[in-house]
């Protein structure tokens, strides 16, 4: 449903770039969570550009919660939260000149020039925002249920993490050390590697790409509803949401194309009563419901379309060609930034297919 | 919604593999489509398994249409098309060994051991057979929208087509020839040296996957429903669906994770009135919506789990460590076989597209 | 969704009156459910036609399972039940007079002359017998869960059952009686007062009408997912999509609107530890949810519209007026017939409420 | 979806009565729709209370819209508008006393005592304001479109409006004035006599219901969903979302199950070359679908449950059984309040319907 995702727990989004708010609607929820207004900060800075790397524009991202929630926990009723937009400089945007690779030509078309195109209005990743405000709702509700999520910068401007995969032998710390770091990488030293990329190729007036890995740990075996609600349709649903997502994996994905059933089956073993796989190809999912392994996939994140380099693209109202040179504020890289958005949808769609299984109740 | 996919038009599936039928009901039509009960019957042949590269099971396939059928036309009440299961043998299958990369142990986890596990049941590729009989419904009346969906298997078995990727010069053409062939590849050698190779793989026991490229030509820009409702995501959701696609990307997919913003933004121009992109690194998508161009997309098929060769695996009921060869029937590949099922989910999508953008009354 | 309904457990309906078959496929269902041929057959034979007071199209309503059932259990996967149909007879129907009180006006102009027109088609009193197989899945594990949904004809042909309403003390008794009575009545010589006064009706050339009162008892307090999936909302949704029903009231109804606020509150009472209220005006719901007392409410079942007796009416292909007199075979009377149609949707709804609430492991 | 509703066009509510503020999100809105500030105004006016026969609490319902609209039209995006609560006081409410015929006890089983308990929460009529706003962004689209939505008072307080049903040759001069009128009713004396009960019942501790009657005219032939998406069915669910809706009737509703079926037909007629019907005893519809007559229904509104007279009910927390006289501000009769509300949701169903049938390019 076009701004509504999920079944029995969903979230709304609304919102513009340049207009009064952005927020999100989370209906389904349990009664009885404790929200963490901290956290919740913490998460929308994890998402916040900052430094060189980042776009100029800064936001607060000071937040309101509206409903659903009380005396410091969720009733049970829609969460209602908003983030007022504050630094809006709208006269930066040639709301006329169709920028290459950015949904001003397609929401034209859609909207037949209704859409507010100020700072690409509802199709600019700044409503990411409001999906890492919702998921910071969720991750901790999950944790409590022994269920992590975690998501590492596995490659960004041609450099790879080292490990460019997790480790599933030490995933559980690894997660739990990313959540804390800003620019979430394994190996602190590929990290600094890939933001000296990044920083070269702003100051070359151009942008670079990259690609997410995540982990979600502690999923119970059983998890998924196929066919169409497998655990692969919904994420790979959500995530492709998350503007600049462009390809998404499970388990080896792509590589799987090039091996032997021998060599992408994942072995059973039953080890101290408990049902295991002794490798995990499959990214923790067989026929799209979970096997108790960590869920693994991988997002491949497009290169920022806005870039200070002249390009040719065309004058919409006039139809014709021109040659148009970036002026707005601007990421040169936002790998580094959507990783809590792919926590926070992952957290979602999480959250959603355990209350399809144990509904509302099961928090408890 | 589980086995239900589709906003104003959707499809609900159901079936077993062992079971009495399989079928699909669609909603949401248009009254009016022709409905070509020998296209059904090709697009059924293109999926059914044949020669020495497929399983030993074969099924006439001979389907049945329930209702919303008359006089050869859609009524634009519910569609139901049922197929019967005629060649099933259930001796072949153990259902207490959780057979490695199936959803025997995930299938049992969730339904607590009520499961039909005979051939895999509802998790058996055999219920592809529904969609495909349901996008053999809307394939032709996108045609005569001006909207083509194709298919090739770009690599498969370590093999490339030649080209790897469409000519989007020569894409109509393409796509038209390749629903005639069975073993679907711009290059006629190529597909030899695939075959054999999965003739290969299947004399020592084993098992091999590949890519499949799809294009869809035709759709008008200004489709899409964003944000959750995108282009990327609907597609992504239907196709992760299919048994076996483990990665999906659109346009360069995962090679956009290495390009520079300059290299990876798609030129707008105007053309004869017309507005195009010079490039088509974005697969025809911006912001989730199309932008006119041919929307392109890979998915990576994973080798087939069933193979004879012996492996580690797990008596579900014992919970005991033990060593299992497949012996049921099954395919060495099913690349070749999915095709028809990527082309049919995809109609699905993009009919669904149409119909919430321009109602039920859109087709005539 | 047009055919489907439901969220955490749903039925998507299909078939016309003169085509192959009707059906139903209802997902979400959990798993390991007893599923009762027996206990269908009888609930289709509740719906069929009998006696003088019935049309004489005589069905046997052979009904066949293809999928979500294994060794008689419910798999946990969707579950497809048909109903063929057997005793057509076309040449009955005049397909371009428009039928007073019927759809086949209203059909025409929503499907341009494409709908399958034969005995009312998709709109047919016929396509209910899917809704009573899929109810009568549900209704036995619902009795296993301490829930009893009964229905009794409380007004027919202007006769009042006697008593007209329920007698709360002694429902639980009523309702098990009421299902095994053909003409479901809690007073046998008012029910045969009613049956005398249609038989007069069909024999004048006319119908009548009357109104059903259904109880469900049992449905644990604390269900009910408001604001718009309160048990009023969906309980009226699927009632209003049974032909006939013209209204729906729950507990005291339109009479509510005459009393004061003092003579329609229900009084709470704790009555050994257990909350009741001293009153049912409200039919067991507060703000959308059930408070643990009976919910009661009634439809309004307007007379059969076909009918023998002479009407003005239209040729809609000629656009002329025209006289018209019945001439296929109809029903003096629904309500009798209808009561298990109610049964049925009710116990879709409550099978939905229950399965949001505690997931699809709800039933063990 | 619990506070959802709608499929091509959909609505969703947030907000509790004593919390920060209530609001909606629209989504599904054509592009370029006229948003009147001035009539969300006046709209939200007549849903206020005023003057000794309603509650003291005076909000004042600045509302504030937070996206989807650009320079005074819908952008096509979703649009979120919010009404802070300012006139909130806490102080009044005995949480643990379950005020019989509101929710405080249903609500605390469900929500487990988590639900924000203060004036009702998230149960509050209070909430009916942000449906209010959402249907005064649809209701001036909608007469763009020819089609008109009226209420009035048809009972009140024992005492009918003059006529008591709408006077069809009339319809939609009485809707245009209606909707001027603080107390709606068609005739002005009779108005003031219901007022004057309204006092007494005041006066007296007490509250009084009644019955709304509304017309929609203009609604195309051929409009509606079924089976389930009949027009009965969605205006239904929507209506009984509203609190103290306790009964819907269509047309003639209950009083049709006493007539005979000669009685009950609307005949068909051709009129200088439309299609009409002599009577209109099925309020516009057939079978689910518009039948291009004036769609006809009738709301029975129960008396508001919180009375200043003494009732008997229950301490939750401590299981007593206690005294109880409500101290809250409350409402004597929110009958002639709740007409905007019906008239809201209507127009989203309306909008609904039109936009599955002709999508979203349908307003222009």
């Amino acid at each position: 449903m076009k701004n509504t995702f999920g079944n029995a727990l969903s979230v709304t989004i609304f919102g513009e770039s340049h207009g009064a708010a952005i927020g999100a609607v989370i209906d389904g929820l349990a009664p009885g969570l404790v929200v963490d207004e901290g956290f919740i900060r913490h998460q929308l800075s994890l998402r916040r550009p900052a430094g060189r790397i980042s776009t100029a524009r800064r936001e607060a991202d000071e937040f309101q919660i509206l409903s659903g929630v009380y005396e410091g926990r969720t009733t049970g009723t829609p969460l209602c939260i908003v983030i007022p937009n504050a630094d809006t400089k709208s006269g930066d945007y040639q709301t006329e000149i169709a920028r290459p690779g950015h949904a001003d030509y397609t929401a034209k078309c859609k909207y037949h020039g209704y859409q507010d195109a100020r700072g690409g209005g509802h199709f600019s990743g700044r409503v990411t925002a409001a999906l890492v405000a919702a998921g910071a709702i969720l991750i901790p509700a999950l944790k409590g249920k022994g269920i992590t999520i975690g998501t590492h910068v596995a490659r960004c401007a041609g450099v790879n993490d080292a490990p460019f995969a997790f480790d599933e032998s030490e995933l559980k710390a690894q997660l739990l050390d990313l959540n804390e770091i800003p620019f979430a990488v394994l190996d602190a030293p590929a990290g600094e590697q890939m933001q000296a990329a990044i920083d070269a190729a702003r100051a070359d007036g151009d942008s670079v790409g990259g690609v997410l890995e995540t982990a979600i740990v502690g999923l119970p075996a059983g998890i998924g509803e196929p066919w169409f609600d497998s655990i692969e349709s919904l994420l790979s649903h959500a995530l492709f949401s998350i503007p600049a997502v462009k390809g998404v994996e499970f388990g080896d994905g792509f590589a799987l194309a090039d091996r032997k059933g021998s060599e992408a089956n994942d072995a059973f073993v039953v080890e101290d009563g408990l049902v295991l796989t002794m490798t995990n190809h499959n990214g923790g999912i067989n026929g799209g419901i979970a096997n108790g392994m960590p869920v693994v996939f991988r997002c491949a994140i497009k290169p920022t379309p806005t870039i200070a380099k002249v390009q040719h693209t065309i004058d919409m109202k006039k139809k014709t060609n021109v040659e148009y040179g970036g002026r707005g504020r601007h990421d040169p890289c936002i790998v580094h930034r959507a990783r809590v958005v792919v926590d926070s949808v992952a957290a979602l769609v999480v959250a959603d297919l355990l209350t399809q299984r144990y509904g509302t109740e099961c928090w408890e």
